[in-house]
């Protein structure tokens, strides 16, 4: 591990390997950054001064100043893999106490103008991008067949198209929060149980649930009437960030029939603010498991598919003030279909597919009940409570003020990123927004 | 009727009564204007020079400036109900003969400088806004029937759910495109008849159809965790477009179980650029019919609902050159769902609606097989092809390069508008956008 000029925490997530990207807002104003340790780089006010670097690293024929003078990540995303690459050799170089660079090494005074701390109260994280549309798949048989099971029962769990095709769902990109923003149960038709026949009733949604994803920010943008193939569909992939698309089970059962979720999951889809890009998880590229049936042209590239071996966990904490308990620790390689399979198939009938776009995996669990990630399999529909220890710590779904909160680990250096919101309900005649409280 | 100072051709579509709006582009940059007869007005110069008529029509706190020169509807959308009144009173009494503005009928420079010829070469017509997300509902009953008929049976044909709650589906945004953009037919999944365990192969969509819709842009926005009340739903809407949603009937029927439509659809929804704004519509209010169950409280509003009495057509011209024949002629009233029962249900979560989302219907089929709006209901799944005239004019599913054109009928005078778009086969390897050619 080479050692940075930043200072960085023992066991910070945000190591000189990760750098991930993400936007700050500074009195007002919004900044594309870089992250490293508790600090951000202003990439704005890096190629202001330093637009030689740019130059000599390989931004040829893109104009570094307005990719990253722009409000959000979408202009940088849109550039594609090249200048991607190059701006973490830049930074890589001049972050490092070896580094090649030495423009801010060597100047304090630049380097305190470029890199700043995050724990400035005039600081706060946003949205890294302008998400245009997000799409939702279903990507992982454990979780497809764990759900179907509990729906539809065990001979039609895993519906006939789902091993052909990667089914998945056009999401609400409104709703897309970043991590930190208050969450609050929604309001919603449901039909009690054995009730027939059904008849709904309104109110808070009682099975409140996360479902942990891993969601995937859209590089270079594509046209109408383009479609991408599977073997060009890593150049339109930027990075990831981790995502709880929250999930509302009593009205998704009510409603879903027969065009899929609807307001069951438009009330709120949490993501982490630091987009970690496809060159930081390189090192943890494994080959994916075979598929059988092996799938049509289209959807195979030839080569072995490669996913990633990268630890996912979820752990909750109960308002009651107890530490937060693990409720879930899963493998993002678990996933049936890669990502570059779900772009190759969203975008097959010519749907462009733009820098800033999210499309996420679906709920990553894994084959142990103790990789389920929902709440739904882990305490499977209500039948098997899990506990979060203390006074009222058993759990069939989420409680109100319980605080969710997942991470990412690459290995014990790169990636580990949080995702917290809480819950409170929302009386239906009561429409303000609840306050968040980080913890 | 009022007479204009603008020529307005005898059964134009666009009349003083009329007045949508929309955006052109003009030598690259792109302009809010309204539409009267063939000619636009330019709202941003309008603007730049009256400012004090606009001060005071009820401009009071909005900076009509500011909302008038972006570079599409948006900001106007989002200004609300009054700036758009406004807009409308002090367009009509420029434009009217009689008008009590005079400042145009007066100034000759200053209405060439502000009112302007569309058929100048130079002149584009772009899409009228920034679409956020685009929801698709499914709110005929007869429609819903039909297609439940053939895909699921008599039986389960209406589900359980969809007399209870407005059934819905969130689409994709990227490809909305505005009419006259080339269509091509797109590549999928799908199983052939009466193969089993199913099996699919991928080709070109054999089932490409048409669904003529109307659709709604939202108006002023919401935010996260603030419900649209039943009450309030009409004022978070601007206008209404025309819409044909696309529609790969092969491919819808294996991949939407059990998370809905998907590529079926995202390969483009077509609407029409001129938005006819909700006062334009106020002439053609009727009652609603009476909902039977009474919908819950939250999507009642208590007093009697209302709907539009407008007539909405189809024809489709074959490409040997015939003339348009008119397959479809139904009513918007035929809904069982009003567009603030939508807006309502779709937000009741807390989902935020943001100026210039897109809120479409669903195929606006009547009860009369005359009046179903998409050849899989028109044509019965194909066991009753209809007729185009000529040689090749028999139609189960459309064929490449056949132009579908849809009409809406307020009365003799107001707002009939046209959706272009040709189809031609995309080869699997060949992802070339097709080139319009307009009728």
């Amino acid at each position: 591990m080479r050692r940075s000029i930043v200072d960085i925490r023992e066991g910070s997530d945000f190591p000189l390997e990760n750098l991930p990207y993400g936007v700050v807002s500074e009195g007002g104003s919004r900044h594309v950054v870089a992250r490293i340790g508790d600090y951000f780089v202003k990439m704005g006010v890096l190629v202001e001064r330093l637009p030689e670097v740019f130059d000599s690293y390989g931004f040829d024929h893109v104009d570094a100043g307005n990719v990253f003078s722009a409000d959000s990540l979408n202009r940088f995303m849109d550039a594609g893999v090249e200048p991607r690459k190059a701006t973490r050799r830049i930074l890589t170089e001049l972050l490092a106490e070896d580094g090649e660079l030495n423009q801010l090494r060597n100047n304090p005074e630049l380097k305190d103008e470029v890199v700043k701390p995050l724990d400035d109260p005039s600081i706060s994280v946003q949205m890294p991008a302008v998400i245009g549309d997000y799409t939702d798949f279903y990507a992982s048989k454990y979780h497809a067949e764990n759900v179907g099971i509990m729906m539809r029962g065990k001979d039609n769990a895993l519906m006939p198209n789902w091993k052909h095709l990667p089914v998945g769902y056009h999401g609400r990109s409104s709703s897309v929060v970043p991590s930190g923003t208050a969450v609050h149960r929604p309001n919603g038709q449901s039909v009690p149980a054995n009730v027939d026949p059904p008849v709904p009733s309104f109110g808070p949604c009682q099975m409140l649930d996360f479902e942990l994803e891993v969601a995937c920010f859209v590089g270079k943008s594509s046209h109408l009437g383009n479609p991408i193939t599977i073997e060009n569909a890593d150049k339109h992939i930027f990075g990831i960030v981790l995502m709880n698309d929250w999930s509302a089970r009593d009205i998704q059962k009510w409603e879903y029939v027969p065009l899929g979720p609807f307001t069951a999951k438009n009330f709120a889809t949490t993501i982490s603010p630091w987009v970690m890009t496809w060159e930081a998880l390189e090192p943890f590229r494994v080959p994916a498991e075979v598929q059988d049936p092996k799938p049509l042209p289209y959807l195979d590239g030839g080569s072995v598919r490669k996913t990633f071996d990268v630890t996912l966990d979820v752990s909750i904490r109960a308002p009651c003030g107890e530490s937060p308990v693990r409720v879930c620790r899963t493998n993002y390689k678990h996933l049936y279909w890669t990502v570059e399979q779900m772009i190759t198939h969203h975008s097959v009938t010519g749907c462009p597919m733009r820098a800033g776009d999210l499309i996420a995996s679906g709920t990553v669990s894994g084959p142990e009940p103790e990789s389920f990630a929902s709440m739904l399999e882990l305490a499977w529909k209500g039948t098997k409570p899990i506990q979060l220890g203390g006074e009222n710590g058993e759990r069939k779904f989420l409680h109100d003020l319980d605080e969710t909160r997942a991470c990412i680990f690459c290995d014990e250096n790169v990636g580990r990123e949080a995702i917290r919101a809480l819950l409170r309900t929302c009386e239906p005649d009561s429409c303000v927004m609840v306050l968040i409280e980080l913890a």
